[in-house]
């Protein structure tokens, strides 16, 4: 049996790139978990002595403090900076993006729109720059209940949203407002992922999920790749494998969440090539 | 029979101003037939002396030259404010807008799209703004074979078209690059015209539409009422009418295109309320 991993798989750039920025840090905490993943936590832990505080009010008297991917509050992170806490910044340049944006936007007189979820952290974040506040809507529905005072418009969106959604949103202010700046600041990392396990189940019999069973994002790769190949199964470590998945099959397909880390993977595609089949 | 006009026919807020301007001026001559209706034309030529230049070329030494609604382009504002000719300018505001937006957009490094047809006279005009000129494009398959340079677009229309297609226009770029700053410069008057015909023709037995038989503002209207109402005729002048269209009939409405000036409209529908059903 050939294994064949999808050609865009786990993290994301921003995700790779605090990981590493915290194993250089070394001893440090990490406001909020640095991933959705408490394997590769207790890695940083173990191996770099990197912890995780639940809360920013846990951030006092921690020597470094590494801010996470999706940023913070600006409040938050005025407050860090003032105290005597060394801090490393994290946030991904895709998440910084929006927050500059609303800064500078709501400074040139315009109203600010945040396609997202507001009690998501990043998009707490990026709010946190609007300086006379933003909207922050899911849906058309929500935007309509919105009472806007002038024509001047500025539109962000959180960065895992889908284009299409974020499109009904701007289609609805651009019919209605004489002015709409359009700050696409979607990134395609999940969906490059997506559309790589879509190819992947196309071709493979068999494919293995890797990733967290209550994580939304590995969910929705299951459920895509099951679409296209029926015999695709949700692991969360080489324990789950069950060797009867792979009789008779001659292609399996791997794929993994955006919170999975690398050795994870490894680990797991190592384990598959030693079953019989 | 009972006559009822539709809620909104007719001339345009720019059309109307423009000729309030021809009428106050006097003794004047406009670039460009202000509107395109003959006998309107007569009108203003026989009672305020205001004659029609069929080209900016013509416009040395007439003392007084009136800017039409649709504008002209930059350089030629510029080559009369120059000469002997005294100015007066009837562009309608809605277009001086995207022609303002046009100037500063490009100013501040926008690259510039205007939807809309590069060889009407208003885009001519609207597009002379653009310092580092602009792409202008009829549809998305247009848009394709255009080579941005950076990744700040700005947006404007030409004031007839229709929302759903500059959307599709502003779809295409959100989707592509960082930021685009819509304009939507869209002026509803002509729609404003359709949904009033449309609303009239669902109540009225007989439609009267009035305006130039090779108007396609005008035969678009009339398509529409018939779309209602079957018994929907075109007429340019009061010889149009057929009395036999009102046999057995209760309510007519009565519609007017863009170009139809209202003298001509209540000479109709004088004539109208003369003929026994």
């Amino acid at each position: 049996m050939k294994i064949k991993l999808a050609t865009s798989y786990g993290f994301c750039f921003g995700v790779k790139r605090a990981i590493k920025i915290a194993e250089n840090t070394k001893n440090a905490s990490t406001i909020g978990p640095l991933i959705h993943n408490n394997e590769e936590i207790n890695r940083l832990s173990e191996n770099f002595n990197v912890k995780t505080l639940h809360d920013i009010k846990e951030a006092d008297g921690v020597g470094k403090a590494i801010i996470r991917t999706h940023g913070i509050p600006k409040k938050d992170l005025e407050m860090l900076l003032k105290s005597d806490v060394q801090v490393i910044n994290a946030t991904c340049p895709y998440v910084t993006k929006p927050q500059e944006i609303c800064e500078k936007m709501s400074m040139e007189g315009y109203e600010i729109v945040i396609f997202g979820d507001a009690d998501h952290p990043e998009v707490k974040g990026v709010e946190s720059y609007a300086i006379h506040g933003a909207h922050v809507v899911q849906s058309v529905e929500e935007l309509e209940k919105v009472n806007f005072k002038g024509n001047k418009i500025a539109v962000v969106s959180q960065t895992t949203r889908k284009i299409s959604e974020f499109l009904e949103i701007t289609n609805y202010l651009e019919t209605r407002y004489k002015e709409v700046r359009v700050f696409n600041t979607i990134c395609n990392a999940t969906f490059e992922n997506q559309d790589a396990a879509r190819e992947l189940a196309k071709e493979a019999d068999v494919v293995v999920v890797i990733g967290g069973k209550n994580s939304s994002n590995t969910k929705q790769l299951h459920s895509i790749c099951k679409e296209y190949c029926v015999d695709s199964f949700l692991v969360e470590s080489e324990k789950d494998l069950d060797p009867s998945w792979f009789t008779g099959k001659t292609l399996c397909g791997v794929t993994a969440g955006a919170s999975t880390p690398d050795w994870i993977i490894e680990k797991i595609v190592g384990k598959i090539s030693e079953i019989k089949v």
